[in-house]
């Protein structure tokens, strides 16, 4: 492991405990044991490493702001980014998440959407919590960025959702990236930014110079995130492998192997994503996989997100060069490394 | 109709309009037709009566203020609602809404799921936008106001979501009221008279009054509307009738009719309850139907929306009573009249 990414490694264990204290503390697990907060617990507690509350934590300390400041904005973060995985298991019909059963497997679609609604407005409350912390104009603004970046993820997410739903074949690398900006890069990589240099500066009217930055990197992540999901070892990736081929999600690598694809195969690929997931046999999605193999695409996979990667380290001097040096500016500066190094 | 009732119709006609007109606005339909935007305008534009919305308007009348300071808090509930009515139908796999399929029929689970959380967060905007027009500190009360209803909304349907999962047939009555407090009450009546209230004295001390009058108003027009289900006419109840049955929904009326079968017809009916919507039979679904009307449920529902009514009635004294006379303070003090002669 890089340097880098022993940074980025011990900067989460250390802000991923703070936020998964204070996490726990707005679940009140134990009082609430038998309601849906019980639910709304569950894939908060099975242990992520709670990457986007650390990033807001961390661009929070670059500009001098103190832990405390930024703590209930990044649980709220933590919050609405469970929300998002619970609807999107439902959306997506996946069956694994964290290593366990989705929540919609073990407890039906009707309760995993009303947990995911509880998530978001258990997500709302640490944003109230602000105004006592930061005062009542502060965390309007906060508060407003949250409204975006929901609004824009819901965007990303109706994109998304649109191809499956028409069996788009005829998508290309811009498609895929815009669809990415707004349904991953938004709340993962640019709101923690804007949001972090808000909170230490109270300056709203600079905060787009980290979309680039978020952009770039989300985007890394994103197909990564993908590649790993073709790729990568089970019991480190907490998902089913192959997961992305059965749900007909449009991945980068998916793109390039129907763009790659004969006229033959692209009409094979096209029936096949139209079937519903549990239609799909293993010999289906074994097919696919050799063909992406075969046309390169996992390989372009791995260039573009080496590349949103170099762009990212590139524009961090734009977004952040006015910061001064610190642990947590080399940790935002380590993260394009860590997004491709990570397993 | 009573002359109660038609105050009722006239208000909610002109009221309605305006939330309406408001709610377009927001819902920005022509501009962004071609997204998710568009879908979520959908229920909204099949014309409701906008019922809570007016109530809201009406509420903050009463104690002076204008229908602009209410507007944009009433716009922000009909959202909501409507957010609700989109997952509702999913998780109860309702086949038709006002008169016409389902959103997840027309376009999918996964996207209704999502046009659910667009509506959510379009219901937040407006309570943003409060801020410019009454100011920080009122405007930071009706979010929480809003947070809390949202809250016990979700807590409402896991109540009844619970009772479905685990095929409950040991309810009571107090466990129907207890949930449809949470799951109607709240946000149909309480909400708007507190915030009504709210938004004209600036004062949150005093709101807790409305909670009695709204669970019993709220109460009367949940069970009114299940009966409707049962005993309405089609064209102008907007879903199709019966449905609560092949839903497995636990109204009053099933609760009555559980108790009062035979061990035999318990059986059965647990049998069916537990079956999938689509595989309940139409001869099931008339037996039930028959049942209830041999056992008196419907009957029994009919007077304890009538007894709930009557209890509104006398708590609108306490609640209401320091009002000054206005149309507004008729209109909300025959709500409980209209509930029980709505069709």
């Amino acid at each position: 492991m890089s340097t880098a990414s022993l940074l980025v490694r011990d900067v989460l264990l250390e802000y991923g405990a703070i936020a998964q204290t204070a996490l726990k503390g707005h679940l009140d697990v134990a009082a609430r044991h038998d309601s849906v907060y019980g639910l709304a617990a569950d894939y908060p507690l099975r242990g992520g490493r709670a990457l986007r509350a650390s990033f807001c934590i961390a661009a929070a300390r670059v500009y001098g702001a103190s832990i405390s400041d930024a703590v209930e904005s990044a649980v709220s973060l933590e919050l609405l980014h469970n929300a998002f995985l619970v609807r999107d298991d439902v959306e997506d019909e996946s069956e694994e998440r964290r290593g366990r059963p989705a929540l919609h497997v073990l407890h039906g679609v009707p309760t995993a959407v009303n947990v995911g609604d509880a998530l978001t407005v258990l997500g709302l409350r640490p944003l109230i919590r602000n105004r006592a912390i930061l005062g009542p104009d502060l965390a309007w603004r906060i508060l407003q960025e949250a409204e975006q970046m929901v609004r824009i993820s819901v965007e990303g997410q109706a994109l998304e959702l649109r191809w499956r739903f028409e069996n788009a074949v005829d998508l290309t690398d811009e498609d895929y990236l815009r669809m990415t900006l707004k349904k991953t890069c938004w709340y993962t990589a640019i709101y923690p930014s804007r949001v972090g240099a808000l909170i230490a500066t109270r300056d709203s009217d600079r905060l787009d110079r980290f979309v680039r930055f978020g952009f770039f990197l989300g985007a890394a992540f994103q197909i990564q995130d993908d590649l790993l999901n073709l790729v990568g070892d089970h019991s480190s990736y907490g998902k089913e492998l192959d997961g992305d081929l059965r749900e007909g999600k449009r991945t980068l690598m998916l793109i390039h192997l129907l763009r790659s694809s004969t006229d033959g195969e692209r009409a094979r690929l096209q029936d096949m994503l139209a079937q519903r997931r549990c239609d799909k046999t293993s010999a289906d999605v074994q097919w696919v996989h050799d063909r992406m193999v075969h046309y390169g695409a996992i390989e372009h996979g791995r260039r573009v997100a080496h590349a949103l990667a170099g762009a990212a380290s590139h524009e961090f001097r734009v977004a952040y060069g006015d910061a001064p040096e610190s642990r947590d500016k080399r940790f935002i500066e380590a993260l394009p490394y860590w997004v491709l190094e990570r397993k």
